[in-house]
């Protein structure tokens, strides 16, 4: 029986980013939508006790990059080069941010790119949700090189 | 002798937006060319030792932030309603984010447009930089509620 990939990657943010232990991250799984990580508001709560747009920013940043990091590691280190956030309603209980997995045509490519010139780009789209309802919207192009 | 703006702003961080402690934030100033916020990086890095993207990008929050709360606390509650952020290198050891003062007529119609609608909305312009290079560029939107 072994580790599951989501639990790989919560440690790794741990050990590697230690903020993430600070804000209480966790990952929620790895499922068919997506690559999910989550935040507790109690650890990041704002001036108005809704969650801090810095902190969603950066759990939506620890999903683009995980996924890439479960898809890649071995082959490439990642950094995340720009992105792009829109706000659209409160969070209250829980930052809970879902990284879509990129086609798997898109993932070739990009693989191809990779192997071809030691480096290459991705773009992610990232969704915040609560109860069902967006609360932000997240793009975040990563930059990949080859170990 | 009263409290520097740069100080109040730092203590409303540190206890507004709890997570500003765990980052280290503090406000180096208020000066001509802008509004500074600053965190180490030793609390803020990631798998590559350098800045975490993520505090990266809450630190010019911040400095957005505090900057348009020390311009239009009283009048406004503030929140952020979107994002970009650019990152041009890596951060090594302090995170230095300046917000540049918006122009005094800009200011001005912010103020208008608020007193006339109750809400209103402004952008900043954010530069991060270190040893006197840029390291990334932000420039954030925020929405004003008359309070």
């Amino acid at each position: 029986v072994g580790v599951t990939p989501a639990a790989e990657a919560e440690r790794y943010f741990h050990e590697r980013i230690p903020l993430t232990r600070a804000m209480g991250v966790r990952v929620a799984g790895y499922e068919e939508r997506g690559f999910i990580v989550e935040a507790p508001v109690a650890l990041n709560y704002n001036h108005l006790q809704t969650a801090f747009g810095g902190s969603i920013n950066a759990v939506a940043t620890l999903a683009g990059y995980g996924l890439l990091w479960l898809e890649l590691r071995g082959e490439a280190d990642f950094v995340v080069a720009e992105s792009t956030i829109r706000f659209r309603q409160p969070v209250c209980e829980t930052i809970r941010a879902i990284c879509a997995k990129p086609g798997k045509a898109e993932l070739e490519t990009f693989k191809a790119a990779l192997r071809e010139n030691g480096r290459a780009r991705i773009s992610v789209t990232v969704t915040v949700e609560e109860h069902g309802q967006v609360a932000a919207e997240f793009t975040g192009a990563f930059v990949a090189y080859r170990r």
